[in-house]
């Protein structure tokens, strides 16, 4: 059967944009093919908003059958932090079927090489691309976030981060040869001479496991990497974050199909309420390659235990952000209010201690006290969350029942700065939504280090009260050694408080935003540009994307004869 | 106190070599810098052989003192496979005193930046270049090489490798920018600018576990990968091989001494007769990068256990030639002879099974049994070592106790069609040189299975009859996906059989020679353009040398601010 979309065709068709990306992640200057905006939908065959909220309403009590081998049933039962029930159904794989049969279309896909596998993984995410708005819904009613954030960060920044993916890939294996001609002199005698031919070649199938927060953003990286370096990918969602991750593969298989591909190269295994199969298919000797986003006693589970495969992991870190003085106090409360509200907190990067000298620190409005400035950063979140629509749009629902319990508990932890309140939504009055809470502790008294030095995932932040900056940067040191982290932030004027804070960093491997009181904030990073994680902390053992994220992901066989 | 050597001067005279290695290592064609005739040694600052021999003369019953920190004390007893005693001790290391000591100079070593890092470790490569006639001495002397293989692979070949991982640690460093200016357009608002730096930092403390038969070759990879990327570098000889380490680390702490470096960046822990450190460095909590080289067990212990590290091994494997057919009998009996004996087979690439059709091979002589291959084979080897010097110039000394008995065993395996025989050496009597032995097994038959199936290190090969082909490949890819491989080679005239033993090679991860009849042979490699190991099958988890082997000795630390 003749594909329907030649490699030729789609290298035309995406090269130049792999060029771009290739360029991106050198100069690490701004650069993104996927629009931010909502108007930019709709138009050269992408779905308008309407449309897209039409697409994805359609779904609601159908099954999506991706016609993979071995579906032994059916497996459904997500609930949208919205309260609304899709109903959508999702195959559940016999995994003795359906792994053999992912690995009958390795040997055509590694053959294709590195250039065609990634003009084919840039046509997966054209696709993704141009339904951004029905997975900006999916998004939102399997994480929480609102609308805004779902569409956003679950559309163009989850498809940058795949497509910086699948840059590395490529220029990984093309850091070789296709082939060299070897000429060695031998003094008088004729020189030897060889033909060595250098295949880039797979580990196998790879396994991506899925969160419930992002599931496109933190699932595309692996997924493509893995792709785009050879391998099958094997999809297991998050048993309440499916959708998003079906419909990927759903697209996966399909433009597979179209490039003559075997579709089998990318499934899904979704499991049933309580099966818990990461852990079996986590282990099986097809498992080459797994990436994992969630907490981290499972990621240390996975370092441990799966041996067989590469593991790439980004778990949980205890972020700190220190407050030692500022040149612009409103921009810095403004900056962290929005860092502390955004999605209730519920991001791997979102602060949670944030440092301030308990004698109280220098601003451009003149000295401020430990407890001003937790007041004034309370007042700055209230301000914006002031508006319940606003609210509404920025804080998006609380993801799950654990969440809601752990920031219902710290109030209890020590001085409420800042009470969390409910939110009723007007369009959803199933979802739970909170503004975040921020609690005062001293970081001098032995029970308020349970609490500092504990991932709170959640809208929950403490002030610590510590004696000095250098106090505050050795307790980051500690922080960061001991818990990792994904982020930190610092305001400071001091030259010697910014050096001090800036080798902590360099030393224990954390990703530092200095003096953020404007439009970026400390949670965030742009693909192509920002490192997401270091992969040098105990929070994650690698990070969004560099080489070491790709270039173990397939290995270089060599063939070498006489020339 | 100034440095004697600038950076900029370092940098002026190393640079050219620097550009030439990263342009090889991306076309892969021949290329090195350090000559391999002995000719071309003894000009320019370097020792000829007979000032070579006299500098290693010199240091019998020396100590070498290298003013290490914590050094409570003197390791000797290295005893040559050629049977002299040189009596040279080595300091023993309190770690408790030395590991922080070396991490105290890290961070200036890091802040240099890789380049200067880059240009330091090819000071350090010149200076051992040109002692290389002595540290020929040094590694005839702890591997048992002849003394042309001590000087080629002990010598410009490990140099080699050396060098091409500072390429690849510094191509590796430098894909990311040092800064970038990111300018976010933000429709008719300002953009959002931001300022980043990039720096790479090193992981910590890395650890290099030499081995007996190859201490430099095996060694500086690891070594010089880690010490580019901004680690410190502990390296742990094996008891019988420290000399070369330790004068490896006595150049090179003088080259960063002078260069205004802390010496402590590089340091030796030898270590008493059975004390075993091993264990215990690989696990201390300082200890970030572990090169080792050896057996399978305690690799696999490494990768198990030293978790807080990343591990690179290169264990063991059972390496396989196919012989199906050739136009080049003579050829292939020479090439294959040379193999099997060069060394002695002490090399983790030489082949052990030849799997040999039962009913014979054709040729350019016409078809060939089973039993007259072998016996060709073993006449090819006889005709190779027939002279005994030249016998004792390709064989060198039996390494250790070990590798005799398991040479003295093997007869008793099969019906043996090359008995191995005793050779005198004429300057060294205590030297155990040994010819090789083979062994004919019936591959059908489960007993001989237990032998061809395991790794039989040192000169001992089994000519395994097989079925077909078809059953060569079969057991080859099972022997590749069991037991590993660091070589693979082939002889077949069959473009199907050829195409097939390609197959397994891609699927397996194996690297493959094919055919070769010539002055190049399967069990060596070139650095520059030949890959050692795969890093995809059990003998090895890493390759030397690629963008994995570097890639996550180091991480990259973002720092972000506002334009």
């Amino acid at each position: 059967m003749a594909a329907e979309l030649t490699a030729h065709e789609l290298i035309a068709r995406h090269r130049p944009t792999l060029d771009q990306a290739l360029e991106a992640i050198r100069t690490r200057a701004y650069w993104s093919p996927h629009p931010e905006h909502p108007k930019a939908y709709g138009e050269n065959g992408s779905l308008d908003m309407a449309a897209g909220k039409a697409a994805f309403d359609a779904l609601h009590g159908t099954r999506i059958d991706l016609g993979q081998p071995g579906t032994d049933g059916w497996v459904e039962g997500e609930t949208s932090p919205y309260g609304i029930e899709t109903g959508v159904s999702y195959p559940h794989a016999d995994l003795d079927e359906l792994l053999p049969a992912m690995k009958a279309g390795v040997r055509a896909w590694r053959d294709a090489g590195a250039e065609t596998r990634a003009v084919v993984c840039l046509e997966i995410l054209k696709r993704i691309s141009d339904r951004t708005m029905e997975f900006a819904q999916a998004v939102m009613h399997t994480s929480g976030q609102a609308f805004m954030m779902a569409f956003q960060a679950g559309g163009p920044h989850a498809q940058d981060r795949g497509m910086e993916a699948v840059a590395y890939a490529y220029v990984e294996q093309i850091r070789t040869p296709d082939t060299a001609e070897w000429t060695k002199p031998q003094g008088k005698r004729d020189p030897l001479a060889l033909t060595k031919q250098f295949v880039p070649v797979p580990r196998g199938v790879a396994l991506v496991i899925g969160c419930n927060t992002f599931p496109t953003w933190n699932g595309y990286p692996g997924l493509f990497a893995s792709l785009a370096t050879g391998n099958a990918v094997l999809v297991k969602p998050h048993p309440r974050a499916v959708l998003p991750l079906a419909l990927t593969v759903q697209v996966a298989r399909q433009v597979l199909t179209e490039a003559g591909f075997d579709a089998n190269l990318v499934a899904l295994a979704a499991e049933r309420p309580g099966e818990g199969i990461a852990k079996t298919l986590a282990t099986r000797p097809e498992i080459r390659v797994i990436d994992y986003t969630g907490s981290t006693e499972f990621g240390d589970w996975l370092e441990s235990n799966a041996r067989q495969a590469q593991v790439y992991t980004e778990k949980a870190g205890v972020n700190t952000v220190i407050v030692e003085s500022t040149d612009d106090y409103k921009g810095m409360l403004a900056n962290l209010a929005f860092s502390l509200s955004l999605y209730s907190g519920q991001m791997c990067t979102t602060p949670q201690n944030l440092l301030i000298p308990r004698d109280g620190i220098t601003t451009d409005q003149g000295p401020k006290s430990f407890d001003e400035v937790a007041a004034d950063l309370a007042k700055a979140v209230d301000g914006l969350l002031g508006d319940d629509a606003r609210a509404n749009a920025l804080l998006g629902a609380i993801v799950n029942p654990d969440v809601k319990a752990r920031l219902e508990a710290a109030a209890g932890l020590g001085e409420v700065a800042l009470a969390s309140r409910e939110i009723t939504h007007p369009e959803f009055p199933g979802a739970v939504v909170r503004t975040p809470v921020i609690v005062k502790l001293d970081g001098a008294k032995p029970d308020a280090e349970a609490a500092y030095m504990s991932e709170c995932f959640g809208p929950v932040s403490f002030a610590v009260a510590v004696d000095s900056a250098g106090d505050a940067a050795e307790l980051l040191r500690r922080t960061i050694r001991e818990k990792g982290a994904m982020t930190v932030g610092a305001y400071t004027t001091s030259p010697e408080v910014e050096e001090t804070v800036r080798e902590v960093c360099l030393e224990e491997a954390a990703q530092l935003s200095l003096n953020l009181t404007g439009g970026v904030y400390v949670n965030q990073t742009a693909a192509f540009s920002d490192f997401h994680g270091s992969g040098g902390n105990p929070a994650a053992n690698s990070a969004l994307c560099d080489g070491a994220f790709v270039a173990n992901r397939f290995r270089v066989v060599e063939v070498r004869r006489e020339a």
